[in-house]
């Protein structure tokens, strides 16, 4: 029995949104793992932010996805054949595997992922790197502390979601920013952030003014653009302003950035980048205690999960709409 | 017998480059000193670019100037009458004594400048607020260390001569972005740096390549605009950008900020800003240092002084103009 294997592939290069031009659909019979390798069914499919940037000719941290090839993509899925000892049969494994049903890897690729602790996508968000990025950018690069106000951009998103709440553990005030009024009243009501605010109904310096007396002392900022100018006309003295992303701006061919960053000379504040890749061995430190933090009920895991390996270019597009929740995640 | 005091006022606000409309020259008695008060007659005016944005309303890390007011600036004087025993006739004093002939000021307010060590007027420059804010910002924010490659906007002027000497002396690659090949030539040549460009003539991203084969470690921005975008694009890992100031965009009402910051991400970089004042404490500290550099022929002091008072609103213009080779200072 031939296994078939439904793949997308990067048909072209997006100019703004990516549309269903930019991607095709292939099938073909499953790959056969080679000596050493194992052969993966991939269950879910991470939508991540960065992908986008993926898209785009010339590297940024990471290289380019080449036209033709099978959209790079974060994916978990169960070893359903192992040509090395040093991953068997039934094991499951996260690791890049791609947009499509079946993966061919070696075991050095891939991370070994415990079911029995978590489902298995979550180590695609809150156990994986929105988790991570959330954890590293709000505690490494921020330096939040207790007592800081805590601004976080995206904030429903599957990175924003967890930094608002680990900045609670930690005994910051946390404020969110959103799209819409129910995701706003989600952070509030059900994550327990101090306040959120509705950028697309409400004026975000009129609301920051109100909701952080003490101006903003960690901004981990998610989107970029507009949002990143209002936050940095209210930052305190000496504020860490974290940059994890701008997905306002990865659809825009005229990149814009924050104007007013001459608020860091007046304010004596920082503002750093940073890629979580860089945290891959401290990372095993940071899932114990987010998992540690979701057993005693501290920490809530939001997925917005689509089916079928056909929504992928549909679902995608939910990363810049904002139609969705907490992680978004393919289920194949 | 009465002395007259000339004093140049903040006359309207300017809307861009200031023009003679924005000032106002006023002729009055010289100030008596109260009690515990002492008389300068002012010998030096420092002109410097934060005074551009002390023009417009509303705070940036210090007050604005009202309009009617003396134009601050900070300058060098002599004690000519003094009613307290803390400070004698004769002793030469550094403060912001505003762009006028005579001052009363507190004690507390001055700082006694040793005139037998330097030139008064080196006090506004290399050994005062500009000199200081090369050490600080260099070696503090920017921690430039051996091997590291520095580049330097404004690299001809007060803050950007010293600190490419510096960065030479603690045995960096120095690179230089000035205005015109006279500059250029004079930061090679004279100065020591190991490379300049000419933002005026040559093509910064291209140049920056040449000059920095491993890329730029350390960037120390005076200008912002298109140069900081530029150099943005050919950070190192880790690089540090030290804010210190924007004088390309200071008269520009669309203060424009750096469009290519996601660069801070992609190589784990930081920009940082900072203010001066907040290094007093430590000030002496570097003065000394500067001065025994200065004394073992290490580092080069640059002067560009106009004479008389009448001509501040044309020498000011020169901040902008570029027409000026290192510290600018009117002697009133």
């Amino acid at each position: 029995m031939t296994m078939m294997n439904k793949q997308v592939r990067l048909a072209s290069r997006p100019d703004g949104l990516p549309t269903d031009s930019n991607w095709s659909f292939d099938e073909g019979p499953a790959p056969e793992p080679g000596e050493g390798e194992v052969l993966v069914k991939v269950s879910h499919i991470s939508l991540d932010p960065a992908m986008r940037a993926w898209m785009n000719e010339g590297a940024t941290y990471i290289e380019d996805v080449k036209v033709g090839d099978v959209m790079r993509a974060n994916a978990v899925g169960e070893v359903i054949a192992s040509n090395t000892p040093k991953l068997e049969v039934g094991a499951q494994v996260q690791g890049v595997l791609g947009v499509q049903q079946y993966a061919v890897a070696k075991p050095k690729e891939l991370l070994v992922v415990d079911a029995a602790l978590a489902p298995v996508q979550s180590y695609l968000g809150i156990l994986g790197w929105p988790g991570m990025t959330a954890y590293f950018g709000l505690l490494d690069i921020g330096k939040a502390k207790e007592g800081d106000t805590v601004v976080i951009s995206g904030a429903a998103g599957a990175v924003g979601s967890v930094t608002g709440q680990i900045a609670k553990l930690k005994g910051c005030r946390v404020v969110g920013i959103a799209g819409g009024p129910d995701k706003c009243k989600y952070l509030v009501e059900e994550l327990g952030f101090d306040g959120a605010i509705d950028y697309k109904n409400e004026n975000i310096r009129n609301r920051l003014g109100e909701l952080c007396p003490k101006r903003v002392d960690v901004f981990f900022d998610n989107v970029g653009g507009e949002i990143l100018d209002a936050v940095l006309s209210k930052v305190a003295m000496h504020a860490r302003i974290v940059i994890s992303g701008a997905i306002s701006q990865y659809n825009n061919p005229r990149f814009r950035g924050p104007n007013n960053y001459m608020a860091l000379l007046t304010y004596r504040a920082r503002m750093e980048g940073f890629v979580v890749f860089d945290y891959a061995a401290r990372c095993g430190e940071a899932a114990a205690e987010i998992a540690k933090w979701m057993s005693e009920g501290k920490l809530k895991n939001k997925e917005h999960i689509v089916k079928g390996i056909e929504s992928f270019p549909s679902a995608f597009l939910k990363l810049f709409s904002g139609e969705k929740l907490g992680k978004l995640i393919l289920e194949v």
